[in-house]
């Protein structure tokens, strides 16, 4: 364990900068914060970089046997309290937070014969959608998002926080066209669905056992029109009532949902 | 129309009275703001007590139409740009808000016969999640939110925003005890469910189709232990990955869509 108590220090000075994008990008790191998160990081063997700690920890349920759990490692940074929340982005800190690798999954080593369910995010703006889009990805067994230039970065901190420990687990692919990864796994066999406010087929009615790719789109703009010109099917969500659209997240979480339903045989 | 350029005129100050959750009680009065809403006020007809504007308005599309059709409108307000950002909350003013009564649904002239969907919101706290839900139901024909005490109010600013209009369409039903309530829709004949991570029951085998109440909890306590034991049938949502929970908004939309896909036929 190691001692930092200045704020000057260069591996504190390191774990700050990782509020920005570009150094998260640049280093392949980012912030996990919170007893639940870091626990959930040792629970998985998630590779961890640092952990930083402070004696709030000591006051929080659960906080002593979580250090307890951690004490013997070698990468365990204690801070004072007050350091602790200069470095921490939350308005109560409990005290620990772990600084740990981007996990980088490759759309090559998509099973294509298992089947999966992809989505791939359009220009996603706002990091609660995002983040509640990987929970619920992870609750529904989505084989994985690809995340597209344009969205929200996935490591930002206030997207991890609602991802509620998802971001551990989900794979998480990044391309920078979408046009090319869509024509890529069309290739492979996917069927891909976007979906419209002028789609001719309600997602009931679809078939999601196949293959699938399903575009998300910008929370007012929708899917871009270039992308749509790239879908096998335009889908729309039944509605009955006078509202004009739903949430990005919710909407999402509704096909996610249906597409979980048709495929409930597989899993149950 | 009425000029107002002085900030401590009376009905400036009640205005801005409403950004407090027990003067808008007091005078059941809300803020809706932005040409959208304010543009559904009129379309739905909705009673509008007070049009605020500034010449802000003019510089947005869709602004000049709008200030046509309300231009003769005797309780119209207008008031210098820098009158209605200390007015406004939002970061960028689109220069009109109209202030309007609550609309109070009751629950006797709820038509039982009709099979009605009904949710009931215990201690729901985000603001963002509750307008979401709202939204969601509008989209969906839910047929009513009994919103109970220890809910955010949902004639917050940031509640009334996330419901994207909705909040002028979905029957609202507010009620202080949620026991009460829910004897007296049992009495009725509603089938009474709530969502439990012990839930013996998927949603997609539920029959949504009869007189049905959903009780909503809250976002990281659940249903109440009281409530859950008048609940006739504690469902869940089928989950395979790995996250224990959904976002609650995410989490109410998903029923609504798979009440909404039984009952299609009633109304495709």
């Amino acid at each position: 364990m190691l001692n930092i108590t200045s704020s000057s220090n260069p591996t504190i000075k390191m774990i700050k900068s990782l509020y920005k994008r570009k150094e998260r990008w640049n280093k392949k790191l980012f912030i996990v914060e919170g007893i639940k998160i870091v626990e959930e990081c040792i629970d998985y063997d998630y590779p961890i970089e640092y952990i930083v700690y402070s004696d709030q920890l000591l006051k929080v349920i659960g906080g002593k046997e979580l250090l307890d759990k951690v004490n013997s490692l070698s990468n365990l940074i204690k801070v004072p309290d007050r350091l602790f929340n200069e470095i921490s982005d939350v308005e109560t800190p409990q005290g620990i937070l772990a600084v740990v690798p981007f996990r980088t999954s490759k759309i090559e080593d998509i099973d294509v014969d298992n089947k999966p369910f992809l989505l791939l995010l359009d220009r996603v703006q706002d990091p609660g959608n995002l983040g509640s889009i990987i929970r619920t990805a992870d609750a529904f067994g989505i084989d994985g998002i690809i995340v597209t230039e344009g969205c929200v970065d996935v490591y930002n901190p206030k997207v991890v926080r609602a991802t509620m420990g998802s971001i551990l687990r989900v794979p998480i692919y990044h391309h920078k066209s979408s046009q090319d990864i869509i024509m890529q796994l069309k290739k492979k066999g996917a069927t891909v669905y976007s979906t419209s406010l002028e789609g001719k087929e309600f997602i009931q009615n679809v078939d999601f056992k196949q293959f699938s790719l399903l575009i998300i789109g910008n929370e007012s703009k929708g899917v871009s029109i270039s992308l749509e010109g790239l879908a096998d099917n335009l889908i729309k969500i039944p509605m009955v009532g006078k509202a004009e659209s739903l949430n990005a997240a919710v909407a999402s979480s509704i096909i996610m949902y249906e597409c979980l339903r048709q495929r409930l045989n597989k899993f149950l």
